[in-house]
Formats: structure tokens, sequence, C-alpha cells
């Protein structure tokens, strides 16, 4: 059944190989393992529209794979095995980059640090990061419309989309790559497609935005008597800079404490003990005014009023990289600590530090012997809220047992919060039914109208982020 | 048939009465007049709900209307008396105002003008603003995605859109008010209703971005040698000041005139000719570093290099606001001098002062006797094309009689260039065809599809943005 797409893309293009299929049929977090009929890698988009074609005419679903970085399990096929994978890594070329326009053009399977690179060799910056742009791709990062580090002064990858270009579900192509900064000619498709992880229809390309090149970046680390003072910080550093704060990340010292004890070659940033620390980068894009001294400023004054217990601002390089080290280490410090049930979950930004401790001490209280570690994105009012297995459990099997209680009760309280439970990891697999058990039957109805009218046949990605109808 | 409405609404909110309903059955620009069966202004969500039911049951259109201020006709019933005009003027409440979160929740009542105040009594700012803002009203901003003049720092309306709370075209509510900077819950909703010009629902409420208030504002109007020049002096302030400008709107020496000669009060700023001028603002949050001097200082680099002919920084908020009366004064005036086929057109940035000068050519020539004004918003790759009717026409009878024809030959010269027939004035009645002819079938499939999906009875805002499919 698959010899016309043997024939269509070539040796390169296609591969039934078990073994060579083994690496793309379990997510990255190890949490889903499926099968597939075949890895297909067009190396165009005609090839990827002639892949839908034959889909559409076989019936056969398309699981759309970039970097096969997702957090929920977005990227991987089911285990009936019917699927076909369609990977963009063949799609790789930057098809167009203008530093006047600030605009770039990139193919699905480019990944972010080829962006960046690219963006910096033409003098200009593409300001979306995260810890995984060696490996998350264009397509993928337009799909699970991606965050990182930046959406505070950038926003999320959507923010960053000047156009995109897809094939859609019955194998025609939507050519919306023209770069325009407004165009307001019907329903934003571009928007529709960010997010939609791959179940609308598969990204091939997509047109970014990119911004001036940084002259000056001033990273510091600040300890806090408590989270709250971290957002009285955050407005006082906006005040004092004007929009030159970028990343505003939380982390809690028990955070700290497992980075320092798992990391090799990290050492604590200041010298007392602090119950809270938030890591600071600001840039420029001038290299006057002088940013650092401005930023010093506000932090003496903050911590002549008691608003920061001590602070230190990077000296060099190096050093700034030593204190993001700290930062990017705490999800691998936490694996090798021991197994927790992770959330990624937003409120609004003034109520993170009253969430952060209520839902702790609540989910602490609820499951005794669990410890809460909440650390991110406090400026975007989104923090990683993971509940580690009690010292004294089997983590694994505390998982398999419990998980499922744990996230159901974490995600009750977003949700009385008025938050989100994913802020924007997105909802793959891994958190379809907490999606279908909190979503509310109006957004839930339009999700389902959306992917049915666009898909009726229900081929692109299936079984990620749509709830299946009740039974 | 009506008088379950009347009784839902009572006397406030329910009107047949000719004399009553009038006014908000002509479009602002006067291009089209319809008729309805009333006038209904809920004065509640509910309410509109209620509306909503009551239409779904009675299969009866409802046209949202906020400021009738649509560039496009697209809050104008049909002439056919179907439909209802939901008004959404009673509807016209700050929820809630939160300077710590940079939060506004406004119903889709409130004005514009009222959103600023509101923001600026917080010691906050809503950074989108266009000429109507003291008629255009929050539901419509974001039905149509709002432009204006700070797109180039701070994005159209849905940038700035934080949430939103809809009744669905089956009398559903949709609460996504959240206010959430971060939010991966499967298709962005939000962003869907933003420039769906009432087609999928009404919008009831917005949540909004706001930012830090303005400590320093400079604004320049500058004489240059060419519009190419332009777009030089535009990245050379940007290198200069970071994100601080947030207006470069283009006027060119046959726009300035109009102004001075049909506005009073007007004066020419410079003493010179130049064949284009830009208008500047930038602003800063912080009071220092002084930015005016590092304006001038780039304007003076730039005026030695040749690429600026004559600048003048304003040196109080009066003379300001006089600089920018003059960019704002071009519609009016233009309006004063007699009838013009307009156009909201946008290319790729980079690319507009080499179309505006071939467009400009081309189009003139092909109409003999007819002027082109192009300016508005650079920055952005955005102008307003106004095809000017010759002066020994009658401008009404030539523009009945030519100006489709014009339109079709700007939009197909628009399109050779990748660009968009509509930038910022959205679709409504005025564009339907223009956008039929001109989308490409994709587009229209997937445009159609949503519409059918979410609205499958046709209910919501019918005749507008969705073009019907060809007989």
């Amino acid at each position: 059944m698959t010899d016309d797409l043997r024939a269509i893309l070539g040796p390169k293009g296609f591969t039934d190989d078990p073994v060579d299929m083994a690496p793309w049929l379990t997510d990255w977090r190890g949490r889903r393992t499926g099968r597939a009929r075949a890895l297909v890698s067009p190396a165009s988009t005609q090839e990827a529209a002639a892949v839908a074609r034959w889909a559409v005419a076989n019936r056969v679903p398309i699981v759309p794979q970039g970097g096969n970085t997702s957090m929920v399990a977005g990227a991987t096929p089911s285990a009936d095995g019917d699927a076909l994978i369609l990977s963009t890594r063949r799609m790789a070329r930057i098809r167009s980059i203008s530093a006047e326009d600030d605009l770039l053009v990139a193919e699905a399977g480019v990944t972010l640090q080829t962006v960046h690179d690219a963006a910096e060799a033409a003098g200009r910056r593409f300001p979306l990061s995260l810890a995984a742009k060696g490996s998350a791709t264009v397509g993928g990062l337009v799909s699970t419309n991606a965050g990182g580090t930046q959406v505070l002064r950038f926003g999320p990858m959507r923010a960053l989309l000047l156009g995109i270009e897809a094939v859609l579900p019955d194998g025609s192509l939507f050519e919306g790559l023209s770069g325009l900064r407004k165009d307001n000619r019907g329903y934003d498709l571009r928007q529709l497609f960010a997010g939609a992880e791959g179940t609308l229809g598969i990204v091939t390309a997509a047109a970014l935005r990119l911004v001036p090149a940084v002259a000056q970046r001033v990273v510091a680390w600040v300890g806090l008597p408590d989270a709250g003072s971290a957002l009285t910080l955050l407005r006082r550093l906006e005040a004092a800079t004007g929009d030159a704060v970028e990343s505003f990340e939380l982390v809690p010292a028990n955070a700290l404490a497992l980075v320092l004890a798992h990391i090799p070659g990290t050492r604590a940033p200041l010298a007392g003990e602090h119950a809270w620390h938030v890591l600071v980068e600001a840039t420029a894009v001038s290299a006057e005014p002088p940013l650092g001294s401005r930023i010093e400023a506000a932090l003496a004054d903050a911590a002549a009023d008691g608003v920061v217990a001590d602070a230190i601002v990077a000296a060099s390089g190096a050093q700034a990289d030593a204190l993001w080290k700290l930062r990017e280490s705490i999800s691998e410090a936490e694996r090798a600590d021991g197994v927790a049930a992770k959330h990624d979950v937003s409120v609004p930004v003034a109520a993170m530090p009253g969430f952060i401790a209520s839902a702790r001490a609540a989910t602490e209280a609820r499951f005794p012997g669990t410890r809460v570690i909440a650390f991110g994105h406090l400026g975007d009012g989104n923090v990683h809220f993971n509940v580690r297995a009690p010292a004294a459990s089997d983590g694994a099997a505390w998982l398999v047992g419990q998980g499922d209680e744990v996230s159901a009760f974490v995600h009750d309280l977003v949700g009385a919060a008025g938050g989100s439970i994913s802020a924007e990891h997105g909802i793959g697999q891994l958190k379809l039914a907490e999606f279908a058990r909190t979503a509310g039957s109006a957004r839930l109805a339009a999700v389902r109208a959306i992917k049915a009218a666009l898909d009726p046949l229900g081929i692109m990605n299936p079984g990620k982020l749509v709830p299946p109808p009740q039974a």
C-alpha cells in the first residue's frame, strides 16, 4: 500500500524499517510509545502535499514531527500503527532573510539554533529561546506556540509569526508567507495554526519577525525574602529600564538546592540563604546609555526598601552564563533527584505569588510526603509546578498510582484561580483527558467544530489536542 | 414576533421605531444603507446571550454594532431588513483594572477614549490609538483587529488582547477573560475572534494588556528627498533609541498640500518644499536618559548623510499636537477636496517605497487625470492608497462608474507585490467581492469551513467577511 509513497519520496524520504523508525516512536519524556506504518521525510512542500493527498486517498493518518521535543507527546503516533510519521527534517532550508525587513523565512525543519545563527549573521536577532533549541524546529515551535524565557518582552511564538505556509488536510496548500506586518483579510489562519499541534495541517514554512541585535546584556541573580517581592521588583525594574527586562525567572530555594546537589560545576550565587531567587536578564539594542548602572541602582534601592535581600550582577559573559545554567539545570536536577508529577500552569501575573504559596501548602497537605517545586516564568504568570514523589516511595510506582489524582488536584486549584492547565506545553496526548475535564462546554464545542470543519476525515495528528466526543 | 425580545430587554433595550434606528442603518462612510427588524441594546452579557438564543430559535440574523465606525460597512445590516442590529452601547462598563497586572477588562461598548482615560487614571497606558477613538468601541476594535498609529511598536489589537468573552452563534457563552499572559489550551479562540468582524459571535467583553505610562514623548516632523530615505531613517532611529519609535507616518507633499489648503489653522511645519515627509513619535517610560537629544542627534547625522532634508522636533506638547493634526487631518482634507477610490494596502515594509512609486505611476497612467495620494503607516508597510477622481470629472459619478475597475487594478498591483488588499480595515461588505476574487482557493475554503462550523445557521453578521459560495 505504501509503495506509491516510496516512489514519490525516494529512498531518502521513506522508510518502514523498524530500526530506523524506533527513535521517533517514543516522545522525548519517555511517556508514550506508538507505532507507525512508515516514516516519511519529504524534502519539499510539494512532496509534503503529495503525502497528504496520498493520505487522504487512503484514509491514513499523518503525525507531523519536528525535533520530537514535545513535553506532552504531541508528535508521537498512537499504538495502533495506522499512521505515517511525517518528519520535517529534510525541509531544513532558510528560504530568505532580510535585515531591512526584519524578516526570516524558514522551512519547518530548521532548528531554533539555526534560526538564531542566521539572524545573528545578518546582524539581527530572533528573540525566542528555550532549552531544546538545538533540536526544536520551526514547525514545532509554530505548532505548539512555543514560549521560553523571553515571552515577557517579545511574546510567544505567535507574536513573532508573520506568516505560514501549510499543507491543509485535503492536500491543498495555504500560501501565507508574505511576511506582512498588517493583514486583515478574513480569519487569521496563521494564528489558528499557531498552537494547533498539527491537528489542522502540516506547517511547512514560517515567516518570522526579527528584532535588532543586542548591544548590551545585563544578567542579575537576586535573593528575595518572599515571592511577592519578586513582582514588586519586576515592576520597579520595568519602571527603571522601560522594556529592557526580557527574562524574569523565579527559582525557589529548594530548586536551587537540587541544582547545587546534582549538577557538577555549579555553586551558590549568593552568600546567604534566601527563600526565593530571581534570575533577571535585560538587554538594550544601543550601547548607550549603560543599562548595568540603572539596574544596579534599582537593585540598590530595592535592597534599601527590603524588597531585595541580596543581589549580584554578572560581571562577564561567563558569569552570566553560569547564572543561566543554574536556572536551566533545574529540570535536569529534578530528574536526577527522582520522580515528580509535573504541571505547566499559569494564573494572572499578580496572583502568582499567592497561588504558589497556597497551592503548595494545599498540595503538600493533601498528599503527605510530597514536596512542591514551583519555578519559572514569573513575569508571565507561568510556573512549572512540580510535585515530587515522597522520598520514601518508589517514585515510578507513585507516579503511576497517584499521578493522575495529583494532577487533577493541582489543575482544580489552577481552575479556581482562573488559570490555565497548559501555559506553554500544549495539550498533546498527555493533557487530553484533563483538558476535556476542565475546558468547559463552549470551548470544547468550538475546538471540535473547527477540527471537524478543517479536517473532516480526521487525518491530521489524531488523538492530540481535540478531545474525542464523550461516549 | 419580536415581542419576546421587547420583554427580555425592556424599553431601553429594544426599539423598532424607524426614527430611532435610522442613524445605525448607514455606515460611517455613507457607502451602504440597510434595514433592520429592530435595534436591540442588551445591558449585559446575559441579555446578549438571550438575544442570541431568541435569534437561533427564530432564525433571525444579528448584526453586532459598536461605534459604527467601520471603514468597510462591517456593522451595517443588509437591505432585506431581516436582521436585528445588536448595539453594544449599554454594555459600557469597565469591569476591572489592575495596574499590578497591567490588565483592564472592559465590556464591548466601552469606547477607546474611555479605555485610555481609565488606564491613565491607574498610572498605566493602553497603547492603541486611532482617529475614531471617541466612538470606536472595544468590541469593534477586537472584531476588526484594529490597527492605528502605534502598531509599529505594540502591534495591532490582537497583540494587546489577553482574553475575550463572547456569545457564540448557538447562544452559549465562551468565557475566556482570564487575562493570562500564556495559555496553550487548544485552538486560540481569542485570536480567531480578533478580526472575525462579528461573523463568529458577539464579543461582549475583552481583557486588554496595559503598558507603563509614558514619561517622555518626542514628536518630530521630517522632510525627505524620497520615500526610500524614510525607511533608512526609521532603521537609524530604531538603532539609536531601541524600541522607542512607536509611530512612523508617511505624508507625501500632495497630502500635506491638501491639508494646508482645507484645514483651518494648519501651517507648513518646514520652510522648504519636500517630496516626502514623515511624522515620528518616540516615547520612553522613564524620564532619564533624555530621548529628545538622542533623536536630534540621529536626525542631524541623517541630515549630514543626505538621508534627511530638513527636520523639526516639537518643543512643546502643543507643537506636537499641531504636527499630529497635519497627519490626522489628511482624510478630512481629502473629503473636502473631492472624491477618491480608497485602498488600505500593505506590502513587506522594505518594499513599500518602491511599491508606492511604481503603483502610483502605473495607476495614474492607466487612469488619466487621476492623482494618487499614498500616506500612512510606513513603519508597518501599510499605506492608504487613494486614487483621486480626475479634476474635470463629476467625482461621485466617476466613483460609481470607475471605482471598481480602479480598485481591481490597484489590488492586482498589491497582489503582485505579495501584499494584502486589507491591511487594517477588514473585509466587511465593501471588500467582499475583491476578497473573493483575490484570496486564493485554500484560504477561501478554510474561511468558509470555519464560518459554517461555528455558525451553521449563518446568523452572525451575514454578508460580511465570508464570501458566499460561487453560484
